[in-house]
């Protein structure tokens, strides 16, 4: 049987991709040097695809990081010398503070419990604010921050930076690249790869914000500095010996995206999230942790079951259904589910199909 | 025509490579939770064969990073407060010790040109020194620093820590892991993985010195500082999602490995070894790189070819062998040889008979 994976990420893998790895192992793609000019152009074509298929404005930088987590930290020793603003509602707006904490910053912060949302008509960011951080889609909770909240923040501050952890979102979702500074995503979610690689993409504030403190000799890191990895991005290159496999793969795969066209992914993930939340704002037991449509995610449905999360993904993966359990203190009572570009209506149908057999 | 790789890494990748990525999709691998069982197990399996492998002590910690360069900026991060001591032989030695600086520390270090040794009974360590920074097998130069002259340094300096560079060594050379405190590689070379997982291996008085670094609010990183590192590994599990399917077939190869015994791969490296710089020692025109045999790679062997590696490394192409030229200055006027355990004593001698056609 086969197995299908609604897991948050890593989840199931686009449907190409085991076509691309076939390619690339054809092409010895994992033996090529990574100074070469083969290398170069997969590093060029991923990047342009990148921007093309996110709508990422010709003149920001694109570095490729290891995951995620490695931008928060990067961002945060590159674009704050001390004060961070985080606005978190969970797991992973907690993680984007902590590292801001645990590289000596002082991060400051509004939290709201796990599937609220801000209020943000009394945000009030304290002036000394550097850099603001938003985890637009929270993986852990299943709300998202709507854009237009963001964007008002960015009217309201217009001289602090502001970046996005995307993670979850990308590319199921429309950004208003000037109205932002900066955002981060991996490619194990809604790119459908397999994990190991995260990408960064900035405009030039960010990138003279890093330069200032570079010369002023704060920690900024090393390698993965921002003027290192801008001189290397300039050359199509990176500093160490990357993900060779990973920076070809999402090259292919955001290929075969743009060809699906941008339009459509984005029409069929609100198809498919209508289905998924339609379904279980009526059910009699199973309901939505997010109350408050306008913060649920399209990407993350975060469902309600008390009691009974470890039981219903049991038997659903005796149907060859993957589902995720809730994050940490949720585990027991929610089931997590994806809707990533890898999911057709059909297998959300399915997945339904299946609860409603339970 | 199938391709050999003769680059010194990324390289050829070890023939199970594709079996075991095969097996990997087949098994989901690039799509379960890297918070699951499953995952805990592959994680624990890989590091228990490197262990193995390696003789890598029980005791010790082993941690799977992105790269052989992050791995520098993280040792430097929580092994050295100020002062780190660098043995430089090229490029590689070199950019351990600019990390050292661009960290904010003051590196010390002793240089010599690339091809030639280090004088060893004059190599003063000044007192203030934390951390003595290896570069063990230099890939850019073709050298090796003898094992017995670091265990010297260790014997003449027991209270500084000692960390190897080894990305270029591992896993053809023995270690007697009493005489060092930790060391690192990558995967893209001596284990003929695709690029994109560096391994950090330490005893436990660099996790003390870590903590030590921390608790004094020593800027030791993030979510990759040693504790965090520590903590998620006696869970098998990292903070950020992972590059699984390297952790994975890191653990398949490395069980390959330890099929074939250690003892036979040590066996054949130095037999490969003896085939190429034999013949180059032999060889009209072009001559190893390295004069002083003691300090020659057994795994890079690097052969000056004045003013025809360009045109050299077609030919050999035109046959389905790939060859590295020389790094950076040296790309005109040398040719890099990696002797990998994925390289077979006949694959050896077709490009040596490539060579004899020239």
């Amino acid at each position: 049987m086969k197995n299908i994976f609604f897991t948050v990420g890593p989840s199931q893998l686009f449907p190409t991709i085991k076509k691309h790895i076939k390619s690339a192992l054809e092409a010895d793609i994992c033996s090529i040097s990574h100074r070469g000019e083969k290398f170069q152009e997969i590093y060029k074509k991923t990047t342009n695809n990148l921007k093309e298929l996110l709508g990422i404005p010709e003149s920001w930088s694109l570095f490729f990081l290891s995951s995620a987590t490695e931008a928060m930290e990067r961002i945060l020793e590159n674009c704050a010398k001390e004060h961070s603003f985080h606005f978190i509602g969970g797991a992973f707006g907690k993680r984007f503070f902590e590292i801001s904490a645990q590289l000596g910053k002082i991060p400051q912060k509004i939290e709201v419990e796990p599937g609220l949302g801000f209020a943000f008509p009394d945000a009030n960011i304290p002036k000394e604010t550097e850099l603001i951080c938003f985890t637009q889609t929270e993986t852990s909770a299943g709300t998202s921050v709507p854009m237009e909240e963001i964007y008002k923040i960015k009217n309201k501050y217009p001289e602090r930076l502001i970046t996005l952890d995307v993670v979850s979102a990308v590319p199921c979702i429309e950004i208003n690249f000037s109205k932002i500074d900066g955002l981060f995503f991996s490619v194990q979610k809604g790119f459908g790869l397999p994990a190991g690689l995260g990408v960064l993409t900035m405009n030039d504030e960010c990138l003279r914000k890093a330069k200032k403190l570079e010369e002023k000799n704060h920690c900024t890191g090393s390698y993965h500095r921002f003027s290192e990895l801008k001189k290397m991005a300039d050359k199509n290159q990176t500093k160490e010996t990357p993900n060779v496999l990973g920076i070809y793969l999402l090259g292919k795969v955001t290929g075969d995206m743009l060809q699906i066209g941008k339009e459509n992914i984005l029409k069929d993930t609100k198809e498919k999230a209508k289905i998924i939340y339609d379904y279980f704002d009526g059910h009699p037991i199973y309901k939505p942790f997010v109350e408050n449509r306008k913060i649920r995610s399209d990407t993350i449905a975060v469902i309600n079951t008390p009691n009974v999360s470890k039981k219903i993904a049991g038997k659903l993966r005796e149907k060859g259904i993957i589902a995720g359990t809730g994050y940490k203190d949720f585990k027991g009572t929610q089931i997590r589910i994806a809707n990533f570009p890898a999911h057709s209506v059909e297998d959300i149908n399915n997945l339904l199909q299946e609860f409603k057999n339970l």
